[in-house]
This record gives structure tokens, C-alpha cells and sequence, in this order.
């Protein structure tokens, strides 16, 4: 136990996008105290020559990964690191007693084979693996709570997910016609030198990438889609990149089973379905939402349109990628793990313009 | 005739976007002379005075609107006007012999109940309206040449109608699946001060508007194709705003009638569709255009993408809003009214990056 | 007195980016409760009709303008109007017993002509005026402590005081040789709708205004200035806008009295300057702020560099335009005035990227 | 000799952000043809693999660097590659009757110590280095034309040097006040992936760097002020970088010999000392520069401010860094070299916005 009755918690995986919006939250959260960073480049470094903005803040230096030293010290850790790592120390650390919230892709499918066809690798923790639970609050909100190992959701499938649950849970659309035209800001990437994220490459354009269910979310979003549904579901999903930081915006589209159903409808049930989740904000008709508005909290803005001539609904959802979509949902699962009010640390409100 | 028997041309509007890019691509332009600005609030202005880095090659005032000067002096002319204008000055342009171009969408509707549904107003001008060719000459080539008055295309519609047309010209795709998710830089707001145009509200975000059929250029697009179709067709268009100053893409969804096509049989369908369209360049296979690839150029990119799981495809075409999607187009149309040869100086090599 | 004890308080010009850092500032501050919106042209809409959201959190009317209902609810205002409004309304507020602080060039300055000179308008109030401290709680935070009136220092002036200070203050350069170059993003301009300010016309590029002296904030600099070297100095002020939302950097250049002094002299000095201010940070050798880091906070980031070759001194300043040049300020000032802590509710930890 | 009497290039390092430059300037210069492209790294690829929109119209491949074979097929190549690199290759093509456009460091100095001071290296070819020209046609056309090998002025030195000459030539100014404060776009940094260009981090924010001195091009803005003024020239030059692609602007500050000088004479001035100068634009007095207007052309546009409180002139230069700072400015002094008209193939015209 930490100081003052906190919580003691460690970060693996630091120096990347992920680790700093964690530094940042936790660093203001009141029920619990950042008491390790560990990582492999930048292992010996201090926290602020990797970003040095935070080190009138933080003093903390970057440990070499050890299991041993993060079980010790931390009550929980969160696993911020490339995809095919965490798989590798999560067993250690579960084993030890230690609440696990990984951030990569390692713990999010319930079907081994799906993680295996579409990210590769040997892995030798089956067992552990089907004890994971996917970490979306807003619809595994108990299962969370009583997890020790979090497979936190991915950006693109969190924006996704909160459009379409309510439609798909309550069968108000044929699963087969939900397409998501989804939209990000180039740091999802992560802080890695690659050429097509520098910013003379990816200002002042926009294209899409991994069209045609090429991206890894795809079968992420199929899975609890097909969950949610309660049989198998394909989905269309196309991301695209924008030429802006932060944020995504998730346009999903979907025929509705009973054209009668009008916008204020759809609100109702989504503000229903939502009821209990105070990080989702149903916007009143006629709004629609701004990824910006997002910006620097743990918020799901959610727009509702429907197109009477088409009869198809159109469901605009707006995050931070990095927050919501990443760090802060995070934190979000660890309040549930640790019985803490769901929204402790986390900011509601953004900076605007 | 102008000098070097060149074809005088003039410009009503020219303080706006439209009427810049029409200033810039007529001064190297080999084949027409500029000879004529025209303005109502600015008139009286140098062109200088409103584009300052312009002024060390054009030294024309802008003069106030007298339709009598425009036809004696103009043999051409591109109205660049706010919707509503067009057809108060047409008729008596038309009349006296000179060829329009109208940038607005006042002639684009072949039925006047659609325009007077969406724009409003109460207009005289019937009879001449039937004789208007729709301005996108990938599709209407012929019709354009003949012309004496050409509706130009908008700006989302020549990016959706580009990407829609083959498909639906050949009965590849079932209509009513047509979903066209758009995306465009802010430059098509126009010069006009308009609080959410401003960069600090635009910049770092990212949203949809007219959502559900609201946006007017829906009529549009679907005009085209019904026609294309043979058939009235009804199509999903959402438009969103995106952080960069020129670009628009469009990502069309559509299911196909036969899955059994796959990516390279709708490559050749698409190359052989626009194989006497200089401006349209089919990208090969796992190539996804980058609206900055054709920046300050009249080209549209296309590429292209099959979902065998969905049994949809998915195109996307990027274009530069206000070349292509405006000034750009109006002058490839005017070269194919003139008889000269549809390229002439139009750019087709982007600045990159 | 407000709920809990809060000390009641109100921002009249609501609307505007002044206005809305102060709603979500107030918002999370533990010692005051926003009770009053007022402004003119937003008069009876929901604050959350201009910002959506904060429709969540903020269920407040923006109302008319009467100066007897703010001094009748509220301990303190803020007035975040443009320039010339607020001398009309503060001598009232104050008479009726009210803190005031003003975030217009009204009450800045404490010679009358100079304001007379830079603003016109005819004003009546002189005698208050020159009660009114000048807001910049790092140089004046006593007698902001005792002030009814507060006159919140400007944007630019901020961030280009915090760096000449101690070289002023301290006789250590040539007050003739302070160069202020200053680069501002554009949140700085309002949100009203100019074309200038258009995203169409303000991304991709970068251009200075109000150059030679002509900026209104060159007499606020130099005022300070003159107070700080104890005789009348001249300054060169150039601003620069830059294609992007918030923050400020001001590079200063200025000329050693004394050669010998090296880089870490420098920071020792600033260091100690500062060193009752908790919003000051000076940073280690080698590091140059970006304002990024100072985005979301009420921080100013100093990067200090001496040129041996040429004898100067180059001073960097990182401020967020809206926070620390503007609301968060305004609040610091607050704080101050009801005897809080100067940093209680006021952010220190931006996000990043 | 090429085809239609087109003079034979090739370019060495075509895959960065100067090399897609010359290819594209290449394509549509009317005197010269683009025979061959060589590469290291990128061998054996087409150009259109690292630049798909330009497949439509380049269909070269990028070969192995072989001296001989670039002798052989070229009259005249760019060397567009990092630092260090040319000095290796330009003995051999030169003294196989090339001529050779140096578009890295190596050949700018005249004096070797200096380059080995600031870029390292063992030269064998010294005799080589001193006839090489400093490739600023406004400073050094005669020379340009009659030389073998250019070394072709950086960026900011380009933009620095054309504010600076008029005032250093004829004395108007005391050099050792002049300061150079410049902003660059992010493209400067060439297609090289690092963590600080990437967009996530070089967006929304401003920051300078090599403060003090320390960048590599203040010995070369140098040398060329001395040789100006006729005697050694220490100049302050600091650095930016702008969250924007492409664009640098240079604000310049200096204190005037004759304090009686108005903005009107030094206009007077800068025309006549660019009078022959086609691609210098001085504008009117109260226009300042936007990079902007330069993009996508090889202006240079300056506007010139006095400021009358303070004996100071500041001057504004804007050009783009990828064309006139960089391959334009090459290819201007190609048709010298050729004795081709100066312009041929430059673009004047800028697309805006």
C-alpha cells in the first residue's frame, strides 16, 4: 500500500503515447500513486528527458523491466507495450498477485485462433487468456470488476462499439448492412519515426488504409458485435487518417429491422442504454458530434441521425483516441478492479476550442 | 477575339475561392485571354487589393456588374456567384451570344421542382434551365460541347458521381446500398467569414453535418444517378469537415450484384470506363488515394477495394475541392465548348508534400 | 455567499474564448461557484446553445446585461468583453462593492493618454482607473492581493514580460536592444467570424501583423518595461500569427551589459526570480519550451540561451494563450484577491501530444 | 543531347523531399529532360513506388549510383543527398564534363575549415570546393552561369540573404545589430522519419532550436554577409520550426546607419537592387509576406517595415523551402548554367488558399 492510503501502481511501457497520457492521469487521481515506470530502450532515463514538460512534476526514473520488482511494489500495473509482449509477462504477474490492465492487443479476443491469425506468435498462456475480460466498461462493467487481467479495448473499437451496442443488443438493425466509416488523428500511431506519420506526409491529407476488413480492430469489433448480437456478425470497417492529432470520430451507418423508428426514438434508447454510464453523452437531435469536444477527457460524444428515406440510422461517436480510446479507459477499468467510483481521476470536461 | 487570337473570357465573382482559382488557371492558360472581372461589394477594388500575392501578374480591376460589357467584351463567361444569382444573369448572357459556365447550382437540375425545393426562389427562367448541361465532363462530354450554358458539378458531387459512376452505369451494385461517406477540407465554405470556419474552431476536429439526406448536394448526386441507373436512386451522403484547406474524398460503399467480382475485374472496369478521361487516374491495386496527391492539380485519384467477406466495394476518389470540384472543371468544360483540347492548361502534377 | 461556502462569482461576455476558459475553469474550482452569465447578442440562449459540450455541466442562461443583478449575486466578475465596454460598467460595479477584472486593455494602463492614444473612446472613470492594478500576478501579486480592479494583462504581453523581467529588473541588458519576436497561435483573435482568421486562409502559412510598433501591445509591453528598468524604454514587438489553435512563444533578444555572463548564470537568476511563482518554470540548459507544453495550463515555460559570440541573451517563453495569457490568469488574479492559494483550481499538467 | 534537343539530367537522391521536387519541376520544364534517377536505399525501385501520384506520368526507375553511367547520359545532375556525400562524387562528374547542382552543404564554403568545423569529413577535394559557386542567382548570377559546379544556397540562408543583401551591400544598416528570426515548415526536415517531425508532435505547437548560434546554417549566412559588407559579419539566426508542411519566413531586424531612412526609400532601395531579379518580389508598403503566397512557386516575396521609434528596419522574406529554398533555386541556376532563360520552367503562380 502506498502513501496516504493509495493505491501503488506501475506503468510498463512509459515512454510511448500510451504511458505519458497514463503519467499525466495518474498523476492527478486521488485514490492511487504512480510508483514505477519500467522500460526497455529508454530503461535509466528520467521520465522527463522523455518529456520534459512534466518534470517540474515528475521525478521518477525509467526502471529495467523486472517481474519480480513490478509485483512487489505495485498493486496493479498497466501494460502499455507493442503487441506479443504482454502475453509475456502477464502470467508472472497475475501469478504474484498483481491486477493486470494490458493496453495492447494480447488479451482482447476470447477465441485464441483470432489472435493468432491476425497478430502471430507462440503463445503459452491459453488458460490465463480465457480468464481476461475485455475491457469496455459500458458493456462489461461487472466482469470487469471482478477481473485480475484486463484486456483493455482498442481505440477504433471503443468508438465503434459505444455507436452500435444499443442497435445491436436490442436488434433494431440488421447486422449485416453496419458499415463504420471511422476517422483518427495520427497519434494513434504512437511515437515511433515512421515516414507516412511525419507531419509533411500526413498534413493537409486524408486517406483511408486497411480498407476492406484488412484492419486488425475488424475481428475486435466482430467479436463483441457477434457478443452483442448473439450470433455471428461481420461488419465493414474502414479507418481513415486525419490530418490532426487527436480524436476519433466513428460514422457508423445501419438499416433499421422497423423504418417507423424516428431520431427521437433512437435517443431515448441510447440515453437508456447509457443510463448508468457517465463517461457517454447522448447529444440532443440535431447535434452532431466534434472529436475536439472530446479532446483531454475520458467523454463519449454520441450523435443520432435517421434518414427516413433510407431507412437507415447514422450514429456519430466522438473520443479522444489516447483517453477514451486508450489511457483513460484504462484507468476507468482500474477504478472497477479496485471498487473506486468509475469515474475517480478522470477528466469530463475539455478545453475548447 | 483577344489579343493573339486568343478567347476573351471574364469572371463574375472573382473575390471568392472560385474566382482565384479561375484568375490563376487562366493566366496560363494558352488558348483564352482574362479579360474581364466582375463584383458587386469589391467592385471598384484592384484584384490586388484582395490576393496581394498576385499582384505582380495581374493588374485588373474588378468592375461592377453590367451585362451589356460582359457580353460585348466576353466570349465566355464563369459566373462564380453565391446560389441564387446565376439565372438572374444568364438568360441575357446566353442571349447575346456568350457562352456560361455557372458555378453554382443553379443549372444543374434538369428538374426545376428539385431546385426550387432545396434553393428556393421564384425563377423565370425555365425554358433556358432545360437547355443547361450538367458540367461533369467524364460523364456528359459531348452534351458540354455543344452547350451554350453548363451547370457545372459540385464539389462533393464530382468526387461521388467519379467514384459511383462506372458501378452504376453497368449494374454492378444494388443502388439502394450506395452509401458515399465524404470528407472535405474547408476551403469549399467559401471566403466568407463563418465563426465555424474559423481555424480555432475547425483545426484539431473532425465532424459530420446534413447528416441523414440534409446536405443539398444529396438531390444532386442522386439526380446523376437516377439517370446513370436508368431508375430513380436514392443514396446515403454525409458530409464532414476536415481539418486541412483544400481535398475532398469520398468513400463509397456499395453492395455488388455479383460477389463472385473481385478487386482486379473492377480495376479493369473502372480503366476502361474512364479510358478517355485524362483527368481520372484508376490507382492500382492496394493503392488508396491521398487527397493531397491532387492538390493544386484537376485530376481525381480512384482506388479501389473488394470485401469478399461483405461482398461490397468500396471506392474512394480524392479530388482538389476547388479544382476539380469547382474552377478546375469549369474550365475543362469551357475547353471542350470551345473545341480546344480538354486538357489545356489544366495541371496534372501535384507539389508533394 | 454561494453554495458551500463558495465564494459567488460571474463573467459577463460569456460567449466568447475568454468566456468559455472561464466557465470550465470555474467549473473545478473548490472555492468559488459560477452563478451569473450575462452577455448582449447571446442573451437569453443556454450557454450550452454556443457549447454544446458542456451541456453536461453547465445548465446556465447567458442573461442580459444589469449591473445590479451581477453586484447584487456576485462577489467578483469577470469581464470578458471587447475593448471600451468594460470602463462602462466597472466604476458601477465596483461603487456596489464588487471585485472586478477586467480581461480588456481598459483598466491596463495607468496613464490615461497612452490608453486615450491606442483605444479612443471618451472615458469618465480616471479616478478609478487609477485604482486598478495591472494583472501580471508575477510582478504585481501584492497589490493584486489588495485590488478591487484588476486590468489582466494581455496575451502577448504575458508571455514577453515573464521573459524580460528579470533581464530588466536587474539592469542585466540594454533596454534599447530587447527584440520581442512573437509567434501566437489564432484562438488569439476571438471567436468572431473573420475572414483572415478563416482556416482556409490561416493553415499552411504564417505571416507577421502589426509590424514596427503598431500593435497595440507594444505600449502595455512597454509600460511594464519602463516599470521595471525605472526609466522610459523603448521595445521592438512583432507579432507573427501561426497555423494553429492555442499557445504562444515569445523569442526575446537582448543585448549583455556584462559578457562574462554564461547560459547558467542566467538560469540561476531566473530561477531565483521566480521562485515564489508557482506557474514559472525555467528550464534546464539545452531545453527550449514549445508551447505545446503549456497547452490546457496556466504554466509559462522558459528556455534561456546566451550567444557568446554576439553577446546576447535569447529568452524563450511558452505560454497557453487563452490560460495563462488570458482566463487562467484572470483567475490567478482571483485567487489572490480572495486570499486563496494562487494555484487553487488552476491546471498544471497539459496533455500530450 | 535528349530528345527534341532537350538537354539530358539526372538526379542523384531522387527518393527525399528534394528530389520528388526536381522530378516534378523536371517534368514540365520546356528545355531540359529528366533521364535518370539514382538511389541508394531505394535502387531498383520504380518512382512511382515512393510516390504513387506521380505514376501517371513518371515511369523511370531508380538506378544503382554508378558515376560513369550518370557522366554518360547527363550534361548536367543534381546531387540531392545528406551532407557528405557529394564531395565524394562531384570530382569524378565534373572531370567527365557534367556539370554538377550540389543541394546539400558541401559545396557552400569557401573556406574548407569552415565546413569541417561545422559538417566533419576528410575532403580530398579542395581544389575542387574553390571553384565551386554559391548557387544564389540574385547574388551570384554571372558567376552561377559561368561555373561547372554550384553549391546551392540552404533554405534559410535563402530566405535570410535576400532580406539581408540590399541592406548589407550598401550599408544601410549596422551588421552587427541584425538578427534573424526564422520560421520553417516541417518539410525542411526532409522524408526522414524521426520522433520530432511526426505529426503527433510537431502539430499545434512552435518551438526554436540550434538557439544561440548553434545551427549549421548561421557560418553560411555569414559568409555571405561578409562578402557583402566587405568585412567579417556575425549575424544572431534562430530557427522554428511551424506546424506547417512547407514555407519558411525569415523576419529580420537591424538598426539603421541613417535614422532619416522611411519605409518608402528602403522599398526604393530593395526594387532597384532586385530590379533584374525576376523571381524577388518587394511589396507595397503596409503588405507583409504570408508563406503561403510562395508555395508551390520559386518567389521570394518581401515586405519591408520602419520603425521610426526605434531606428529599425525589419524585413519579411516568405519563400517556399522545398522550391526557391531548395530544388527551384537549383534549377534557376541550371538555366543559367545553360544559358537558358532564368524562369524557364519556374512556377510564379501559387494556388490559394
Amino acid at each position: 500500500m502506498g502513501d496516504l492510503g493509495r493505491v501503488p501502481v506501475g506503468i510498463v511501457g512509459a515512454s510511448g503515447y500510451g504511458g505519458v497520457q497514463l503519467v499525466r492521469l495518474l498523476m492527478e487521481h486521488p485514490g492511487v500513486e504512480l510508483v514505477y515506470l519500467g522500460g526497455e530502450s529508454s530503461a535509466g532515463k528520467s521520465f522527463s528527458d522523455l518529456y520534459p514538460h512534466l518534470g517540474h512534476r515528475v521525478d521518477l526514473k525509467i526502471e529495467p523491466l523486472d517481474l519480480d520488482t513490478i509485483a512487489n511494489r505495485c498493486q496493479a500495473v498497466f501494460l502499455s507495450l507493442p503487441n506479443g509482449l504482454a502475453y509475456q509477462m502477464a502470467p508472472t504477474l497475475v501469478a504474484k498477485g498483481c491486477k493486470v490492465l494490458d493496453l495492447s492487443a494480447d488479451y482482447r479476443f476470447s477465441n485464441p485462433e483470432t489472435y493468432q491469425a491476425w497478430y502471430g506468435g507462440e503463445r503459452q498462456d491459453r488458460e490465463l487468456a480465457t480468464t481476461a475480460v475485455y475491457g469496455l466498461p459500458e458493456l462489461y462493467r461487472d466482469r470487469i470488476a471482478d477481473a485480475q487481467l484486463v484486456g483493455c479495448a482498442g481505440c477504433y473499437p471503443t468508438a465503434s462499439l459505444l455507436a452500435l451496442s444499443p442497435l445491436l443488443k436490442q436488434g433494431l438493425v440488421l447486422p449485416e448492412t453496419a458499415i463504420i466509416d471511422a476517422k483518427s488523428g495520427t497519434s494513434g500511431g504512437g511515437r515511433q519515426a515512421k515516414t507516412n506519420l511525419l507531419l509533411a506526409e500526413a498534413d493537409n491529407t486524408l486517406g483511408a488504409y486497411g480498407v476492406g476488413g484488412r484492419h486488425r480492430h475488424t475481428p475486435e469489433i466482430e467479436q463483441v458485435c457477434s457478443d452483442l448480437a448473439g450470433h455471428e456478425v461481420t461488419v465493414q470497417f474502414t479507418p481513415h487518417l486525419i490530418p490532426m492529432v487527436r480524436g476519433i470520430l466513428a460514422t457508423v451507418y445501419a438499416n433499421l429491422r422497423d423504418p417507423g423508428l424516428v431520431r427521437e426514438d433512437l435517443i431515448t434508447i441510447f440515453s437508456a442504454f447509457y443510463r448508468a454510464s457517465p463517461f457517454v453523452k447522448i447529444l440532443p437531435g440535431g447535434i452532431y458530434p466534434q472529436t475536439k469536444w472530446a479532446c483531454g477527457t475520458n467523454l463519449c460524444y454520441i450523435g443520432i441521425e435517421v434518414d427516413p428515406r433510407t431507412d437507415r440510422v447514422i450514429v456519430m461517436s466522438a473520443i479522444d483516441n489516447l483517453i477514451k480510446g486508450q489511457a483513460g479507459q484504462a484507468l476507468q477499468c482500474l477504478n472497477l478492479m479496485l471498487g473506486m467510483e468509475e469515474t475517480l481521476g478522470l477528466p469530463q470536461l475539455s478545453f475548447y476550442p
